[in-house]
């Protein structure tokens, strides 16, 4: 299988790589602005191939990946629709997900993102292991093909990753508060405490280890981060607001001394989102029947998203007729594999386990 | 020399160790309120002796460190200062300084407060290795004893500790926005996002590692952060506040779509507080002489100090009419050395390099 890189930095190189190594029989053709870039994405290992221009790095294509900032994508993304044959799916590797489906009616695409290395670029510190374990959003439209969507499921798989299929808006909103807001607070902290030391005419650099966690992200990447902020700016306003009413409670609780409480509560939620994940679970096989028009497998992955069932991997059988597909599903753990059941059939769908 | 420990749990369990692994000739005593713990820090080799009174810990003990939670300090050091001899050194280790030293007029006392382990608790964390390169800040009283100031600084050098002398304001200020501040922002952001995902109903404990950092200290021991935070509430509410203003700026230029400055300001800013330290750079001796009178080697302390001067160890040597004496500083690098010198000599003491 033929799979098409565009951008060849950190991501678009980890995923050559990680195909390479991983995915029998795939053959990657990268393409980038950057001749220099290009050639050292080959030099690594990166790509089999690089093309000298979009058209010919989409030509035989059955995935292409779009590997560029936030700012770039929706045009990126259109001139990969325009090169792509019928049977290609067209994805993208950017941290926002709702400005870019805005623009974007074609069956084909499926949005993607991967949360995996927001601190370092270039292809110089691409990893073949980059996605190893990494949840790897996907928000299809509500139009995308169900063959093509369950192709780009299952080549993620083979790399490592944890796909999970999520609205865009939902994608915006949690990464807003699990991404953008750390980073935010990071530079403010970072920068009000340089402003302490200069208030007080000292030089002392002796930070504790929760003053280097709590900053370790500030100031990422300018390029970068100024798309992102710029492309979900209404989902970070929106957290920064709660996030200051908060801070305001708490000034309160603190004047009150009344703060145990709250601690522990902190203390249980974090516990309860770092919760160690389901780790050599015995994994479920589920079987179900679906119709065979767009769309469908897409809102099964969304329904099991939005339960927080973690689909391991799937596989779709188009039906001789075309009309229906046996759809076979691979979920970790009993409990998760219970509820996924109940969510297919919530949906309509008949549903055995294996 | 004999030491007394007032409380082994990790931070005087700790001491114990490096003492007895690093400092010749040591003997430490223990006491705690708790005979079962006084057993456990006898049985990790923590201490050589447990004492069955307070009395009886401090009987010639030449530095007495009062390791309790902040809520318990005041007493304790009243207890200590009441129950030691002339010639003994009295400190503590609470990360909180004014509240304490208001209620304190005692010349055998310096306040202490090691940035270490704030994590773990007891005796079974401590570790003899704790304090290796850790910054310990000491608040002299204006008329703490040279001598017993020298006696503590030379034996925090010897656990391999960093002492850094500051008034009690600024060390309140600056472990406000070093320490508590991120510890309130690590709670509130892992209550928002726990919340964020209640809201969706997922299930999605994916979180990337920015996350993780930013709120690794969410929930730090409800015990000890309760009386942190009531002592230093003042402080720590004065930073909340800047802080939330400084976000509702940043609101202004997320939506004005102009946060590249302030982004690069940021990592410039986190740049300037971590960078590395003098390593390896050659250590110079400055011999001044100083009148023998109450506070001045923290007089001294202070004004390198805030000169972010780091002294490596110290020496005084009275003459032999104890009218003055002869003081002997270590500080590592050119730089800081020739800083030391111009303000020792403007406090009006004369300097050479030997």
């Amino acid at each position: 299988m033929r799979i098409a890189l565009l951008g060849v930095g950190l991501i678009g190189g980890s995923i050559g790589l990680a195909a390479r190594e991983h995915v029998e029989g795939v053959e990657v053709i990268g393409y980038g602005r950057h001749p220099g870039r290009l050639r050292a994405a080959a030099d690594r290992g990166a790509i089999d191939i690089a093309a000298d221009s979009l058209e010919a790095a989409l030509e035989g294509a059955r995935i292409c990946f779009a590997c560029a900032p936030v700012g770039v994508l929706p045009e990126l993304v259109r001139a990969a629709l325009a090169a792509a044959d019928r049977d290609c799916v067209v994805t993208d590797v950017g941290s926002t997900k709702q400005e870019l489906l805005a623009g974007i009616d074609d069956s084909r695409f499926v949005g993607g993102h991967p949360i995996a290395g927001a601190e370092t670029a270039g292809v110089e510190h691409a990893r073949a292991d980059l996605f190893q374990g990494a949840v790897w959003y996907l928000t299809p439209l509500a139009t995308s093909e169900g063959l093509l969507y369950e192709r780009l499921h299952r080549f993620l798989v083979e790399l490592g990753a944890r796909p999970i299929a999520l609205d865009p808006a939902t994608h915006d909103r949690l990464v807003a508060v699990f991404s953008h807001l750390p980073h935010v607070l990071a530079n403010v902290l970072a920068s009000q405490a340089a402003g302490r030391l200069l208030d007080h005419g000292e030089a002392l650099r002796h930070v504790g280890p929760s003053f280097r966690d709590m900053t370790r992200v500030a100031g990422a990447n300018t390029e970068i981060w100024t798309d992102i902020y710029r492309a979900n700016r209404a989902a970070i306003v929106k957290e920064i607001r709660a996030y200051r009413r908060e801070l305001e409670r708490v000034e309160g609780l603190l004047e009150a001394g009344d703060v145990a409480a709250w601690n522990d509560g902190a203390r249980e939620d974090r516990r309860a989102l770092l919760e160690s994940e389901l780790a050599g679970a015995p994994v479920h096989e589920l079987r179900l029947t679906v119709p065979n028009r767009p769309g469908i497998v897409a809102q099964v992955a969304l329904a099991l998203g939005r339960a927080g069932v973690n689909i391991v991997d799937m596989a779709l059988s188009p039906a001789a007729d075309m009309r229906s597909g046996a759809m076979a599903l691979w979920i970790a753990g009993d409990e998760p594999a219970a509820r996924a059941a109940v969510v297919i059939g919530e949906l309509g769908f008949p549903v055995a386990e294996v």
